[in-house]
């Protein structure tokens, strides 16, 4: 299964084209949608003022409420857009955004309105594309949960904590980072492979480093193996009936690049949204000189509650791979 | 350009083979040598004392001294193997080495003596082919420079701490993990994508997780970020004379998954080694039991200063994909 | 550039999604729907009575007339639909066509209705991505261009040739095949390789053989060579001013899997439509019998002069992936 | 299953590197080395004089007589090699061979001598990994077999008419064309898609192709049906008891792009021997000046009954390929 994203913020719609779905997948549409309400924008203070009602349409791979098997496009156009607030933008990039880097790669073609094709937007459709990858892996018993393992310095936080640390942000204009714990239980071992290109870790990460604004993935205790010895790290086998499971899952459920049956366990990090309303420091790419920034249009002061739902996401499309679906 | 690393630690020998290598690269075997040399074991009380003279044979893909263009296969003579210190190992998985998962995934047909295909050894062939790829980006001016930033909890050790702990490491039987920091300079902006499969921290984070005994992949401030406002975090703008760059790289020169120019900034976090002279649970995997594992053959207290080279290869074998090598 | 077409003849739209399509083609839709036009059904007595606007939308990848680097999706809204014509033949599938096959494949699940996914309709997203390509193309001056070499036993026709073979077909109610030839003006020597995934002539009859009816791929004299010695089949090298050529092209274009600079010629076996109005042995898949089936849909008596822009449509985009675009 | 073939003609060793390999797959080398001796030159005196043992090593990926499943990595060492053969060609490329395209192709880099990478002595380790994918697919019931079907304008010659044809060639110091049919009896209904990248006969052709000096591929009736109507085309359905077939087989095993149970029936077109003994012209790339060239070197007056071990193999990977091993 492969999946294309396309789509920019401010262009008529975005969506998701999946090739290699398995024939057969009900399409659980209450199940995809209470996904996409999960990253939905407009929920509450803490995120962006942007309201989408994010309705999927199915164009192709989906007869009498199943996939096919052939390429499945899902779109969902965009509605509430106000261009105007990004125009002058245009030749000011903002710090720690794609557009500077983007108008070198694309040569100054690409689409500026709103992040364009950068957009946290894009997230809905793989979002979609992760439900459907859910539903592909139900019938395996293989479940995926996240949660934020971060946030603006603060472990493991409550509900309370992140909103007050979200809002503390917002207030001063700012914006807070973080990072976001992932489980997936039910892979059995023997998957994967030490090898470039079907190593376990490295498919995670590339599905992984795909979602915005990720910037660090980590398996089992991950930079914590950095301070440790071998004698604290090791997770050490033992029956458990007639399964072979470890007592520790310090290594994330992968050994080797291949899966040991435990779950595999995953961190990524998560940089605080650029876009904030200080004032900042950039360049005007037209008279090429130093220049100021105000970016005035709605944002969100963090994105990692957000993010766990893309997060889940790849994860899922990743287990897909892994487990040669 | 891909490869494929192939070999076992006891087999007839270990090699790489090479597709898309361009033509007239000259081949400089003393930078080669030098490279393989980095990595090689057998130096010093550091590190396992097997020794192996690491001489490449090349038998394709070279031709009067520079590079062809065709398919390039070079091969290491395995020479130093005592495969009898394995045998007994054959159904008792040491802890989070990829043993049992390899019996799984291989069915029992891996071989198993000394680590097999998952042996460190195995770097060697890979630091070949990353020698062979600092070669190719010399004349574009792209420099690869790595150093260990974590040991043992020891943030950016002296090389007097770093022997130090290492030989407290293995007086005490154990081993200890690490992280290396590393860093491309002249990687110019403009290469890679936001999308899956072009994404240039996807790119990189596949080739790092193919080598062993990395589990944690991170660019610029990477979990850092976890702590951090936007405001700290952003990369300010400015025009040195009429170049682009950013005050601080927190960004780790790539945003929106397209290089920014700044130098492509990573750390990995390396586990210490699952071989410990300490008696260990595992399991008996032909009689499903409970068992003790006391490992005995030549192994590394330690494996991050030789983890470098390896890196540095991975790095440069990403380099070279990222800019359509 | 890759590029995944989508959708089924009966559902809500067909299209096309493209990657890495070059950032700042200028979209001449002009020429796009001239292309489109070329293929389009309904136009004469010749071709099905199937009439379709083909009126594409694009949904992202364009901005401001040019493309933009990002993922480009467009698609055709389906109108002129008669699902049931074709309800009664869900169990019984034609002969020579995907039904039976699907039916395997997709475990019964995809959308039998008009030939589903298989529909020669889905070349319509096809030229459009051919007609892209050859927008990316033509600032290279590569040319294509295509014509009918084989109709129904008669080599190299004229166009009243053509009609009346066609007609004499349909009046009979059976269907007609044919063969194209295909030549690709411009392409500089050294592209390809002798390898496997790299090989020109691979390359190009991956594409080809994706176009459906599709049954034979040769390169110059391609099967007439089963017929020649070495003598007369070599082509001799001359210099024409500083250029070399050579003076025959029974090479097609192509030595060893790379371009030599010359046209690279090709021509495609073309089956005759499937769908004829005679009655046909086929199986009853519901009961497990033998069953006979009469087709009473629309369909094309044969195909081959709406295949010339698909096969230069395939033959556009092989070029890109053969160029590295 | 992925195979890079590497080697030149002149080179230390020749050989091919294979990833994916299933574990398990008992190392039958007496059937392996009576493959590869179906293809060793010097066996008569129709083929090339050139003798070479073929001896295989193999170096890893095989371990007590099995594939272990991780790379496999077999050579074979030139023996019996006279450069000087070929020195003075190397400012003249020789006709319809891959000379002049792999001088611009390669800089210039590439071994030139003995046809270097080009060899037909690459279809060496191509047989090798062939006769191991028709051990991997022998306990699927698959069996692939082939036989001359055209020879200098002879359809399917006896072996009195196949010697014949070709010591004429030789005796006029000339060569001769051929076609290769090849069929795969027992890949099973719904296999393949019709999609690019997955049709079934896009993934044949791409590894037939592959095989040095074919430059034709088509399937059942292939560039026939350019002479016939869809009455005569068709394959009707029938049960035989369970079992769905077709009374023909015209469509050679595969419909939209998905096989159907019926033997895959292809056949590919060889072009003669561009060595050939006559003089011809060519072009002197030193002085860019017309030429006169003599190839004085060993080589075959035909190559078509050598081929069949290449293209049964070729054919083997690619149904590896196809059923997803």
């Amino acid at each position: 299964m492969k999946y294309i994203v396309f789509g920019e913020s401010h262009g008529p719609a975005i969506g998701v084209t999946l090739e290699h779905v398995p024939p057969g997948i009900e399409m659980d549409m209450q199940f995809i949608c209470a996904e996409l309400k999960r990253r939905a924008p407009g929920q509450d203070a803490m995120s962006t003022a942007r309201k989408e009602a994010d309705e999927v349409e199915i164009l192709s791979g989906v007869f009498e409420g199943h996939t096919t098997g052939t390429p499945l496009c899902a779109l969902i156009r965009n509605t509430d857009t106000r261009s105007k607030d990004y125009e002058k933008l245009k030749n000011l990039p903002r710090p720690s955004h794609a557009d500077y880097a983007a108008t070198i790669r694309y040569k100054g073609y690409q689409d500026y309105r709103g992040g364009g094709h950068f957009s946290g937007r894009l997230t809905a459709p793989l979002v979609f594309a992760g439900a459907l990858a859910k539903l592909i892996l139900k019938p395996e018993n293989i479940e995926i949960t996240s949660g934020i393992s971060m946030l603006g310095g603060t472990a493991n936080p409550t509900p309370e904590q992140v909103q007050k640390i979200i809002m503390d942000a917002k207030m001063k204009q700012d914006s807070v980072g973080g990072a976001v714990a992932c489980s997936i239980k039910g892979v059995p071992a023997g998957f994967g492979a030490p090898d470039f290109g079907c190593n376990a870790e490295g498919i995670f990460s590339q599905y992984l480093f795909a979602v915005p604004a990720v910037k660090g993935v980590s398996f089992g205790a991950g930079f914590g193996f950095s301070c440790m010895h071998g004698s604290e790290a090791n997770d050490p086998f033992y029956m458990d009936g007639d399964i072979v499971r470890t007592r520790s899952n310090y290594s994330g459920g992968i050994n080797g690049g291949i899966t040991n049956g435990m779950p595999i366990d995953f961190e990524v990090a998560i940089r605080p949204t650029p876009s904030i309303s200080l004032t900042q420091d950039t360049v005007d790419l037209s008279s090429r000189t130093d220049a100021k920034l105000n970016i005035t249009g709605r944002h969100d002061p963090c994105i990692v509650q957000r993010a766990l739902p893309a997060i889940e996401a790849a994860a899922a499309l990743a287990a897909c791979e892994l487990l040669g679906i």
